[in-house]
């Protein structure tokens, strides 16, 4: 067979297998299918075979580029369901003055928190929201990611919102990261509607949810983006976010949901209930609750860089999703207000202390499940013939190295559907 | 004036002066003398000009090397002052193991823990020793370290011991990075003394310390390394930390001890006693202990990437020692077992969220604070005239995003005593 890359002898090649019934749930998470002098051979950008490099090796004719992995680890390109990437402005002196021991409504009075990002990102043409965009986008693939979701929800108006769904597809179409935009007009009640939240929610369903799908169809996109709700008692309650999430549904949006990243208010069963593809945060969720996911599809995303960048202790309880059987996935929740990191493998090294993950299933969760929380679980976030050619060679020995250390970036070359998108081993470090 | 070296224009330059009594002690801890519009001018590796651009700028006649940094912060180089930076293998495998649960006893029984790390440090050459460390160090400089301290200890027996001094002084002749050396061979009882510890006491104070002392002369070293003790109660009790201690003050070297990582043993106060010039770790030291920190040099150092590389909540309580007026310093600790970690702004970012360190109080015990644990507060760590010419330029518009963003790498170039030794400006992520 002919084919357009080769990557052969890794130290280790991390296969990350769909298990029968789909995403790794439960206690099953954390299978790599873990090879020993791995390779990996790419055609049209699809993962043609993957292996053991003598048996991957014995079934190629031409090779259009080959990579030589010896003492690395090969694995799929990482996958981040959870971003809000497109932002305006930053909230550095926000943060200063909360390790000072300023509180939330303090900073809110101060004209800080999420309506100073609202003011200038709405105030933000496509093209500036692209170019801010691009940089962090650029260090997320030069940490391996090659999928990752864009959240809209710092215009909340819209005009804003729609802007922002275009600064996602417009930058989806000029960068290597595939980009998957979410709608989430519902991330906060803008200001001017502090008095009468209700009249927010009637604009999101009915002039924005429309709006958007017809934004969708005008840019060409194959299926409608996410709908997302942060449900949360200091943005909407838990009517509020089912009304919105019905409405959507009807309309054919696919559904995502912000859920007990403070207080419970239950988000979680609402997500289980609706058919949600993902809940995400999960870190006040009842046990009750938490037992659902055991019994649908809906993807329990935890984001552990929110709790570490607000300073706290409570995390995601991960061991109790596990116990329930639940398809749990990691993502960076990158955003300016609580946790403004780009890097999954960070991630992994954080859940590996805070949730308990192993370094397998910290791996699995954000690669195969995390593209499950995306729908995309049957074509990225595994390195199975048939899936996507998107792949990380990583500068370690050992798979385990990606969680065991941290603060460093792990990630010496980054192949985008069979083509080599990054390459750190120059000037490593 | 001529001079070597003109860094201009940056957004902010952070000069982090002395104060009238060198550290930075207490609530004096931030003042960065920030300058808007600022330069930096370099002549023999020394800083001789620091301030507003244009007053700068009009000192200078002859130029060799001119770096515009508009729109970027410009800092001292970051100091290190505790690293275990030579050591052989690593512990991917106990670090899955503990993950899963298991116990450090447990992980002893199975041959990990620290004699793993030291059965491999010791069957090192000199020159394996050396290539072990150098991409570590890389590390740290594309991290923006320029002056880093590194400890013996994983060789617990004399011949390794002064094996990996000399590679720790080689390394440091071959490398842009300046590297303190510090002599632990105290580090932790080896197994064939398990038995008898009293005799590894008797061993590193009448065989270790004159040998070391005898090696630095040896090996050319302008002063003894710091002499160091594991004080905890794994390793070494209080009588046994004051008898090394002591030993080594008698034969001229300075010290320092690991404190109150686990459980108090009255190690702090020692430090205190014995005029150590630092103490380091710092969890768990009782009210009484922290206060004497305000009377004393002894530099506080806290390494808060220990508890976080073991998933623990219980950090350094810096606001106390902030209180109490101490001179407090961060590290990253970096070592195989509890914390791989090169990286310094991570450490700051970490502090600010977990020891609540403002972002100019995290920069500050990471530099000038952090060179007086390494008694070079009169050198390093600033850039006053007459500080070495060892600079930093983040890719940020403000310093205060060295700790709000954590997880990449925002080092653009580093300059080490007026060269430009990193630049990342091409290949930027």
């Amino acid at each position: 067979m002919d084919v357009d890359l080769w990557v052969h002898s890794a130290a280790q090649l991390c296969i990350v297998p769909p298990s029968p019934e789909g995403p790794q749930r439960g206690r099953r998470l954390g299978e790599l299918g873990l090879i020993s002098d791995g390779a990996v051979a790419i055609k049209d950008g699809i993962v043609v075979a993957s292996g053991p490099t003598d048996e991957v090796g014995g079934q190629l004719d031409a090779i259009a580029v080959e990579i030589d992995a010896r003492g690395k680890v090969v694995a799929p390109g990482f996958v981040d369901p959870h971003t809000h990437l497109v932002w305006m402005g930053d909230r550095a002196a926000e943060f200063e003055q909360r390790v000072a021991g300023a509180t939330y409504l303090e900073i809110m009075a101060a004209g800080g928190g999420i309506m100073a990002t609202v003011r200038a990102t709405r105030a933000a043409p496509v093209a500036e929201l692209v170019d801010a965009m691009r940089p962090r986008l650029d260090r997320m693939l030069a940490h391996g990611a090659t999928t990752v979701e864009v959240k809209t929800g710092y215009g909340l108006d819209t005009e804003a919102e729609l802007r922002q769904l275009e600064a996602i597809v417009t930058l989806d179409r000029q960068h290597p990261v595939a980009l998957v935009p979410t709608f989430l007009g519902a991330h906060a009640i803008p200001v001017e509607f502090r008095e009468c939240p209700e009249a927010y929610v009637m604009l999101v369903i009915e002039e924005m949810l429309p709006a958007v799908a017809d934004k969708a169809r005008a840019l060409g996109l194959a299926r409608l983006p996410f709908c997302d709700v942060f449900c949360e008692a200091s943005a909407f309650d838990l009517d509020q976010s089912r009304r919105i999430l019905e409405a959507a549904r009807a309309l054919g949006f696919p559904l995502k949901i912000h859920v007990d990243e403070f207080e419970p208010l239950g988000g979680a069963r609402l997500a289980t209930e609706l058919g949600a593809v993902s809940a995400d945060h999960l870190v006040c969720t009842p046990p009750e609750e938490i037992a659902r996911f055991g019994e649908v599809d809906t993807v329990a995303v935890s984001l552990p860089c929110t709790p570490f960048g607000l300073g706290h202790h409570a995390y995601t309880p991960a061991q109790a999703f596990l116990d329930a059987g639940a398809a749990l996935a990691l993502a960076t929740d990158c955003n300016p207000g609580t946790a403004w990191n780009e890097s999954l493998p960070f991630v992994m090294a954080l859940a590996s202390r805070y949730l308990r993950l192993t370094p397998a299933q910290a791996l699995a969760a954000s690669t195969l499940n995390a593209a499950y929380a995306l729908e995309l679980g049957d074509r990225a976030g595994s390195l199975a013939v048939g899936y996507a050619g998107d792949l990380v060679i990583l500068d370690l020995p050992d798979y385990r190295q990606l969680a065991y250390r941290f603060g460093t970036n792990p990630v010496e070359k980054v192949i985008k559907a069979g083509k080599v998108v990054v390459d750190r081993s120059v000037a490593h470090d």
